[in-house]
């Protein structure tokens, strides 16, 4: 595939700086591997930045929000209204993830991409491109334009919050009927079922999880995304938010930042953008596995790990902004420990 | 099972509390359940604490240190040198439960309750039993008396820290050789094979993993322990540490305290103070799933679960400064986030 001009260039992560990482940790206070993932990150960190010991002083959760057309047929336990309410108390503070970024010592920036209403808000960074997808069960949810439009948002976002200093992104998201637009990406992508992609959202029963799964089967009837096509998936089946995230994905890697993927509709936007662009790949970080159904196969697609099992199933960037607790601490373990020499600690015996 | 005169009185946690949390909870501006593990550990600590939203200021890792007899056997891949050696680290503020401790905001104490060798240093709670256990694959580890007096120190140690306000614990642990117990105890527990329930420890290889089956297997043999007796089972084949650990938990749970049980080792000592008292159980907190196989048997028998899936496997107490940070995030959830009425979202739409 050639570079298409809107995509950035992704720099290459160094394998000199993980290798410098590698030798300072084998040299710490601990058997060699006994700290499993905060390990792997250190050296994927060390990676992505060039520095053996990087520290982010200033990380970033962007959440994208926008509404989709196909809330029209049904889909959702909520009413599509609740899209700008929770936008506003994001720029308020008081969802979950403004509570467990504050807890990272992380900040978060909310994106209207494409929300249906009129939002003024002196925080809110607007972005819209159109207010609110088509219904993809009738028809595109979104022109290749449109599709680009909200990709740049992202890549935009981060070339801001890049120049003011943060290193480290998350991406979180917000639209009432997205666990639906996810889950017809899921299914476009890797050719499985829309029973084995479709999950119950925010929480709806049997009988309107049967009627989700006819839903996403008619978007993909109707619209034929290809699935060797990245951006015709985004277009056709995709959201504005969804967009918006994997030009935060492809902003991030393109400034050299690891970005933290958190649940379901963030990892169908890291596919689409690892579609688009392999090289982001070793930029991606997992972070908490979904209650969402679809979540593990998306993963699997990614070879991307999820090490916090907390059942969650909410969005915003939840997932997220816990795991940059755990990033903090796998820096702080290649910063703080002593190593074998310096603590007079006996290193392994020779079998 | 009369309760025995050295166990403390553990008060029931309280569902008035738990309730009124619960009541909070579902006005928060997230799908109901949507937070998974952070919604279960506000109520559970809600429950335990008698407060709707507790948070938990001061926070105490508790590292029992002690030596192995077994050891002599030829069962671990670091020398038995090592423990007093990390015992200087972690008062050094070194070693990696130091380091996930600051990053969590909790305080490390180290007690020896058995190491094998003499240990000066101020930061020391020194309530040394015995210089390590004797060899389990000859006769028991410890007479009745010396278990008592191990649980005792942990008791003690916790009563201590709650005096100086400390609210919540966590278990940490040092000894070469104490996997090896940890699998006794589990086969002793529970009737599994020691092939189900060895691992690798700090990094033994394929032969001497088949050795240090044998060794549990003879430990059984030789001592027969019985395992509708946990004092019995500790005693014959557990640790000093072990013990101590038995105390810390006994000990938290005595104060209303919740318990953060790290993994293998931790988790065989809880074990047997669920055995002991089961009154416990509602104090203690899951956190790491360790990478020693035995790890998920013991959580099972305990109903526990490990919401970090880390690859860890070092102990110290590192999966349970870990999870601290989880628990903090859970008490925020419950005091900061917004409820549907203060932000204005709406509620789910009637089915």
């Amino acid at each position: 595939m050639t570079q298409l001009s809107w995509i950035p260039t992704i720099p290459a992560v160094t394998e000199e700086a993980r290798n410098a990482a590698l030798d300072h940790q084998n040299q710490l206070t601990k058997p060699p591997g006994s700290l499993g993932v905060l390990e792997r990150l250190s050296l994927q960190l060390a990676a992505a930045t060039g520095e053996a010991k990087p520290f982010f002083e200033k990380k970033a959760v962007v959440v994208m929000a926008a509404d989709h057309g196909v809330v029209a047929e049904g889909v959702s336990a909520f009413p599509a209204e609740v899209t700008p309410q929770m936008v506003l108390n994001f720029l308020h503070g008081g969802a979950a993830v403004n509570v467990l970024a504050r807890a990272a010592r992380a900040d978060v920036f909310c994106v209207d991409v494409g929300v249906n209403a009129e939002l003024t808000h002196p925080k809110l960074i607007s972005r819209k491109v159109k207010h609110g997808t088509d219904n993809m069960a009738q028809g595109p949810a979104m022109t290749n334009e449109e599709a680009i439009a909200a990709v740049q948002a992202g890549i935009d976002t981060v070339s801001e919050l890049a120049q003011q200093g943060y290193t480290m992104f998350a991406t979180g998201e917000m639209g009432i009927g997205n666990t639906t637009a996810s889950a017809a990406i899921l299914c476009a992508m890797t050719g499985i079922t829309p029973e084995a992609a479709v999950g119950r959202g925010t929480g709806i029963g049997d009988e309107q999880w049967k009627h989700k799964c006819n839903v996403v089967r008619r978007a993909l009837e109707v619209n034929k995304p290809d699935p060797k096509d990245a951006l015709d998936v985004l277009a056709k089946i995709g959201g504005l938010e969804i967009a918006g995230l994997v030009g935060v994905i492809l902003g991030a890697a393109s400034h050299g930042a690891p970005v933290v993927i958190d649940g379901f509709i963030s990892t169908a936007a890291a596919l689409l953008a690892a579609s688009l662009a392999p090289e982001v790949k070793p930029y991606l970080i997992g972070s908490h596995l979904s209650e969402e159904q679809g979540h593990q196969s998306l993963l699997q697609q990614l070879e991307l790990t999820a090490p916090l099992h907390m059942n969650m199933r909410l969005g915003e960037g939840t997932g997220a902004a816990l795991m940059f607790q755990m990033i903090d601490a796998a820096c702080l373990i290649m910063r703080e420990m002593a190593t074998f020499a310096e603590a007079g600690v006996s290193g392994k015996e020779e079998a």
